[in-house]
């Protein structure tokens, strides 16, 4: 037994055909005064396993009860260095249990399971070399535009009448599917696990109430305790025609309660946003192009927000799958210097109708190598970014008495000005102030004092104005983000800091403490 | 006497040096059953003026009463081909009053009038070879960053105590800009004369309510009767400390009620959208980035809508006047292919601070050439673009009993999915609706069956549905709005058509009816 890793107890019995999904096989693990119970689940051909994550280090016992009766001791050895447990959610960022940053860089591969094993290889071999860290994909396959084929396997076996035996399921599927989770999660990618959508042909979108949670049962018995994976609800929960909002929310609840380890658990939308301050959710994960409102949103969840579908770099005649790789990466820029993240994916149109979006394959895109340059620098950045406060967004949300507070506190501030625009901003009709304001947003975000981020996306400044912290020593670099080159401008940049650009769009500047930097 | 040109009378009379600005001097032009009362003016040297445009050919009578009498009779030709008459707003579109069509493509200088002559010359040669014909200028001379040097003069003498005499205009002021704006007029640009503005030093945007009106009474006796001219009651009224919402109201009824003629009339802001509902107001002057929303905002005012700043081409340190040309050219599209109107600017820093947008000089952009294209594409289309209706806007609108009406109707619609995304999109919290929708705006304007206009602005489609009428021939073309390409796709495109398209972004596809070519 080892922190972190999977520990699996495996046990022979009776042959089961029938009704197999919700065997009775509880086991509890206790270490010290901590005990925690899992329940076990079958998986075929007479074997009844139960899974444990250790998430300490320790003398543990365990006692199996159920369909199987046993126990045992086990040592758990301190994680290896390569393992660092869940991630989880730490304010409004990631990091893994044992306090390493986790920093998303998604990508999104709907039915990556699906796929014939060559294509399955493929896609593993392409995700080995690219940026990727986080994978968004479907337990259940995808039917829509270029998603017609068959799966190797479903996750159920059938009825007589041809229905899904949701209390049968199917253990090649099951067996497959995480093997192929494993071989993800071993490449240091976490697998977004997407538990229902839509797009759906065979009728798992329209399971009965007491399937979908039947089938949730055993799906948390047998991947709960494989770290590396999180729970999305749905890919598009509001396109569900058969889910009403209740039947989400005892979904979302059923999940929270019935994963012993707490992974991270969301639900993605189309349209309205699934709502993240909900205690069951661990994070937002939010389909939308306006990005603009992402401080608003994380200052209103307080929680990590993942922007998991910000439309695909690709040559689709739809709007969400058309993009250009520039725009892509601008979207990666704009959430990462809002302190929040960004979620690749791609619709290259194929003679084979293999896109990486839905199928995998290659990627034939120029996103995901500037997507790695994006990564490698906020991995240097010694702490998680969070969007600069100030500017009109926290104006607008002043009452006149707190302006005239910080107005008396600040008499370098031109009051007047703040006062016309305050009172015209507070004028205007809703619908109009907030897309008004979205275009006027400046991309800012820190990282304590350590590192200051501004993204200037597509302005064109030839000079820049920096508000650092006085007293401390900054290294400014400006980056070009498509070009992928970082040119340092000042060593010792201290306080209010004037630089020159190159007047042309696409440029990052970046502020990192000399003294942050051997933090 | 012709129509459409202005018919002057000057008179000798009494040299005035005290409060000469709103003499009494009234003059009567009939013609047939049509009578036109108009005020005339003092010129300095001892000359009374009265200003008369002719709108309708035929024979007239005056009479002039007050510090002079006179009357006599003329006879009205009818216009030479290069006059039209004032422009009109006619729905949501512009029209002269002879019905020449008139598709704003305006410019800024703001103080363009108050550089020395060698400046204004060049600006008036630039202005010649460039693709506008509309410019934002003020009466009033502008202090602001890069504007600090005096005017040749203001347009009131002084006090003995320094201040303002509003009582008495400056003669020469006048006589320089009405030529400065009969050269503008002449090369067929209609200059859009901001009447106040904030950016001041001098005291002109704080002047009292009784001398704001004897300012635009002098200047309506003087302007009026010129066509070519248009009335901006400010640049960002809502920036001006020392005018009440009340204030500008009442300037705003001031103006339409002493212009005979009803030029255009509008009110630019920062923030808050100035109400172009308000019977007085002629057209939107909108400043905003938000474009996406200009179909809502035709649609409520009924009038036509100019975003007459929408950031400017350059590389100053602001937001405002630091986007690319692609950016420029992209926003003239959007707002082309929305059926509204769009207004360029330019700010490239120099050395010697001048800067297009404010003092004129030379352009050193890549959008004006850009803008020429897309003004001669617009004005080959034969009518005016609207918006197309339809899409997500449209549906948001419906209640649930014209849904189902709409579905009933159509059985082709995918009903269950439209009454989702309906539920889901009104469930929505009113901000993130009108971010998270406007990102999925598409550009689409038509001129009635005979013309369609799309522009794809950064989405990289490879192929795309033409919606096209039945029983109607369209010759396709597609557009590289940055290339400045057009190419021909199709010369009989009918009812629903498929085009293939290079997956690039800063493409436009217009079909324009081959019968609607010759009309």
């Amino acid at each position: 037994m080892k922190q972190y890793e999977t520990f699996e107890l495996t046990f022979s019995g009776r042959i089961l055909s029938e009704d197999y999904a919700d065997i009775p096989l509880t086991a509890v693990f206790s270490c010290g005064s901590q005990t925690k119970t899992v329940q076990g689940f079958y998986d075929g051909d007479g074997l009844y396993k139960v899974r444990f994550l250790p998430e300490e280090p320790g003398a543990y016992t365990w006692l199996v009860t159920g369909a199987v009766s046993a126990e045992g001791t086990e040592i758990c050895q301190p994680a290896d260095i390569e393992h660092h447990g869940l991630v989880k959610a730490v304010d409004t960022h990631f990091e893994f249990e044992d306090g390493k940053l986790f920093t998303p860089f998604g990508t999104t591969v709907y039915a990556l399971a699906h796929q014939d094993d060559a294509l399955v290889e493929q896609t593993l071999e392409t995700l080995k070399a690219a940026p990727f860290n986080k994978v968004r994909m479907c337990v259940f396959p995808k039917d829509y535009d270029y998603n017609h084929n068959e799966p190797p396997y479903y996750a159920f076996e059938k009825t007589a009448d041809g229905s899904w035996d949701v209390r049968r399921p199917c253990i090649a599927f099951w067996h497959r599917f995480e093997t192929i989770l494993e071989r993800i999660t071993e490449m240091g990618i976490q697998a977004d696990l997407i538990l229902f959508h839509p797009y759906d042909r065979w009728g798992f979108s329209a399971l009965s109430r007491e399937d979908n949670l039947l089938f949730l049962d055993y799906l948390l018995r047998r991947l709960s305790a494989k770290p590396g994976i999180w729970w999305s609800l749905a890919n598009e929960y509001d396109l569900c025609a058969a889910k009403s909002l209740s039947d989400w929310e005892e979904i979302e609840s059923f999940v929270a309660h019935n994963d012993p380890y707490g992974h991270l658990l969301s639900c993605h939308n189309c349209f309205c946003f699934w709502d993240a301050a909900r205690p069951g959710i661990t994070h937002a994960s939010i389909q939308t192009k306006g990005l603009s409102e992402l401080p608003r949103w994380i200052a209103k969840y307080q929680k990590p927000v993942i922007i998991d579908e910000c439309c695909y770099e690709g040559n689709l005649p739809h709007f969400w799958g058309s993009i250009s790789a520039r725009e892509m990466v601008y979207r990666f820029w704009r959430c990462a210097a809002s302190g929040a993240y960004c979620t690749h994916g791609e619709t290259f149109l194929a003679d084979d109708e293999v896109l990486w979006w839905a199928k995998g394959g290659i990627l034939r895109g120029e996103s995901p190598e500037r997507i790695a340059f994006l990564r490698k620098i906020i991995e240097s950045i010694p702490g998680p970014l969070t969007a600069n406060s100030g500017g009109v967004f926290q104006l607008i949300q002043m009452g006149e008495q707190e302006i005239e507070t910080t107005l008396s506190q600040h008499p370098e501030y031109p009051g007047e000005f703040i006062r016309l625009l305050h009172a015209s901003i507070c004028r205007m009709e809703a619908d109009d102030r907030t897309v008004h304001l979205a275009g006027e947003h400046e991309w800012a975000a820190h990282a304590g004092d350590d590192a200051w981020l501004w993204f200037n996306d597509r302005q064109c400044f030839g000079e820049q104005t920096l508000q650092l912290p006085e007293g401390r020593h900054y290294r400014v670099e400006l980056i070009d983000v498509w070009e992928m080159t970082s040119t340092v401008l000042n060593e010792n940049a201290c306080g209010t800091t004037k630089i020159r650009l190159p007047g042309k769009e696409g440029l990052a500047v970046l502020a990192v403490s000399q003294r942050g930097q051997v933090r």
